[in-house]
């Protein structure tokens, strides 16, 4: 229902414009003032220096850990200095979870140690746990597993992602994460153990969320790094039986939180209607967090910045939000859905980079057919930075999600994820990791799209 | 004078052969069987096969530890295995160090952990040290540096190697590692920290070792990731005091040991007379010591395996010498030449694959005058391989260095480096690394030179 009074709106919205003369709905000083904003941005390391502020003077920023508070108090200067009008911290509910022992060792029949990193909401051992080893390729073969075949053993999920431009590999394999725990214990494992879901071949375990349990009664979990996967995968190829250790201890606190933090230039003449641009602040506790989601924080702060910089605000509000613990669930953007609710039919669109720092190589979208061909007249624009036009049904960025399912269209820069997933949730997440020249054009395309959008008729 | 006596030696050796009937040294006969066994090695994957072997079922095997004594028991099976006609353990004593605890976090001004790795032979923190930090680029300014500059505090040594197809750059950087200390303590320093003398940007520190102090009072000492470098310069750079924590621990035995492992094919005319190929047995505790020195191993054990596959052993010996300690101070080679002295006479030629598993590139020596035509004739036979003749002036792999102070002649079938600093003495030095084309392209040069060595007139 909700959708549907949605799209009429737009629809009301596009409609109006275009029939008033049949103008395009981009006028020339609109565009002009767009690609202004973009050659400054191809030729500023303003998005660069912030990053690089943000992982140098707060580095790793766990979700409702000291740090993550850190980087609200960074975050909130940051955008004042950048010139937004207003700057607003929103509270956010959500529980804390931490690591703090994990190692894994090879008991038998080669003993050595193995590289690990605990999942998010996994459980702990409670001292050294030593069992057999069970592996399975898929969630399906662990699904359909007799419970004998896994009870009172270490679950292994050996299912490795391959690199792609679009990273689907790790949409695709992600449930592994998410959803092991919950065969693996219903059949009597102990602890469960997965490959990565990385694709470099470098010795990091990527860690990542499992699925919350407000009881925190989820296995004790962990990723193995690629090459150590790799060695378990070669000693049961042997036939020999596999035994390891493995010592984790976890902390989950039900009751924690950090704020959403959301800032806006205000329109100067449909302040109402509103073009958000999200990034989440959070990152994860291993690496300094610059490639997730850093650069997006800067991609979405260094547009405004330009934007602001204007000598007038445009027609519409830009509004930046910086959400909390995007890693362990969405919760500061369930909770931005939650609270602006009403508000959100005059969300006109809504963009998030959250896919690494690569050059941004397609524009898609997901809105309604009303936007006529709006679409078309964007990626017109976007094609001299090396962006394709893609198709219409873009999923958005992680935190975008509650705002597509409520009906707010979406707008895709898609970055070059090929290397993204090397680096993803690992100690290796650092800001040697991007390429200055990259983060300039996506910024380019960044202030392009929100420009038109908030200026357009 | 010994070196004098040696070349003697070999003038008589090869000015004799040359005299009786200006043949070439060469035959066509020895040319042919070198290029089939080449043939065979550039086709089979056995070597690799043995570093696969090895590092998946011994793994990391630190000199001393239990892990080394399992890669004793291996390698004596796998040589015999191999084909070799004499395997003999001999005792080596060495110090054993060990890393127990380590960890490493930025106190003020923007508090974080950092990644970092304990120093063979450094000393404890004895729980955590805070102090403030003091760089320097070089042993030079160190050196030169004011005791106030430098006392109480946490020296930080802080230059980036480069990369290239020699590694020279980590051989010019690596007093770093073993000196530092020395200058730091006398100033007074707490501890030691060095930017990893690593080439790749991964987060990984790169161990190694100080030199060894029989008192065990070296200062602690760990090497830092190249980006938690990278970040300590900035934070260095800002101008605000950088104060870290510090938490070392480790330990060190003076009574300890392991063994060299040689093996011989012995020799069907002149068993005497040998060509040594060497490697080293023992790896940093962090990876499982694929490259450093895994392939080494099965290098040189593969290309006896070939030759030994012959209906008819080569006139001369072919010695296997699975060196001990190579990491700490090159204890197993000096003990090989202490108890090999009176033979050294008769080393024609000594090799050692230590310097990752890139392709052979080049064929440099380091023999007398008296080898005439040889190293040319040598090189000629090479070139198939993609491999370029250098100079006369090779260091050869470092458990050789005894042998070449002593005037045994030195082959230097070098390896291309160019990403082996990336790896090396780090968690990430693993199978994968190697590239079994590399490595059968290795085989095939060891296999011609050693078989040519072996059997010429």
């Amino acid at each position: 229902m909700k959708v549907q009074t949605f799209t009429c709106l737009f629809c009301a919205l596009f409609a109006a414009s275009q029939a008033t003369a049949n103008e395009p709905l981009l006028s020339d000083d609109n565009i002009k003032t767009a690609k202004s904003l973009a050659a400054i941005a191809l030729a500023s390391d303003h998005a660069y220096i912030l990053v690089r502020d943000l992982t140098t003077k707060v580095g790793p920023r766990l979700a409702g850990s000291a740090a993550d508070k850190r980087a609200v108090a960074w975050a909130k200067s940051s955008l004042e200095d950048a010139g937004f009008d207003l700057v607003k911290l929103e509270p956010v509910d959500f529980p804390v979870w931490k690591r703090k022992v994990e190692s894994a060792r090879v008991v038998a029949p080669y003993p050595q140690e193995l590289k690990v990193s605990s999942l998010g909401f996994g459980g702990s051992t409670h001292g050294e746990l030593v069992a057999p080893v069970v592996s399975f390729g898929s969630l399906s073969e662990l699904e359909v597993a007799a419970p004998e075949q896994v009870a009172g053993k270490i679950v292994f999920m050996n299912r490795q992602i391959e690199r792609s431009r679009t990273g689907e590999d790790y949409g695709d394999a992600a449930p592994i994460r998410y959803q092991s725990n919950k065969f693996a214990k219903e059949k009597g494992a102990k602890a469960l153990l997965i490959r990565s879901l990385g694709t470099g071949p470098a010795r990091f375990a990527h860690t990542g969320a499992m699925t919350y349990d407000e009881h925190n009664t989820n296995l004790p979990g962990a990723a193995l790094s690629r090459p150590d996967a790799d060695q378990l995968e070669r000693i049961l190829e042997s036939g020999q039986e596999l035994v390891l250790g493995l010592n984790l201890d976890t902390e989950q606190n039900n009751e924690g939180g950090s704020f959403n933090v959301v800032a806006d230039i205000v329109g100067s003449e449909k302040p109402e209607e509103i073009i958000l641009l999200g990034a989440h602040l959070d990152s994860w506790d291993v690496g300094t967090g610059a490639l997730d989601d850093g650069v997006g924080v800067a991609i979405v702060i260094g547009t405004g910045q330009l934007i602001a910089s204007l000598p007038k605000r445009p027609s519409r509000t830009i509004r930046v939000v910086l959400f909390a613990n995007e890693e362990q669930g969405g919760w500061g953007a369930k909770q931005y859905a939650k609270v602006h609710a009403a508000e959100l039919q005059n969300h006109i669109a809504a963009a998030e980079p959250d896919m690494g720092a690569g050059r941004i190589w397609q524009f898609e979208t997901q809105v309604p057919a009303t936007w006529g061909s709006m679409p078309e007249e964007l990626a017109g624009q976007l094609s001299f930075l090396g962006i394709e036009r893609g198709g219409n049904e873009t999923r958005g960025g992680p935190d975008l999600k509650p705002l597509k399912d409520m009906g707010v269209p979406i707008i895709g820069l898609n970055q070059d994820a090929t290397y993204y997933f090397d680096y993803h949730h690992t100690d290796d997440d650092t800001l040697d990791k991007i390429d200055p020249a990259a983060l300039r054009q996506s910024v380019a395309a960044y202030v392009i799209v929100s420009y038109l959008l908030a200026d357009m008729k």
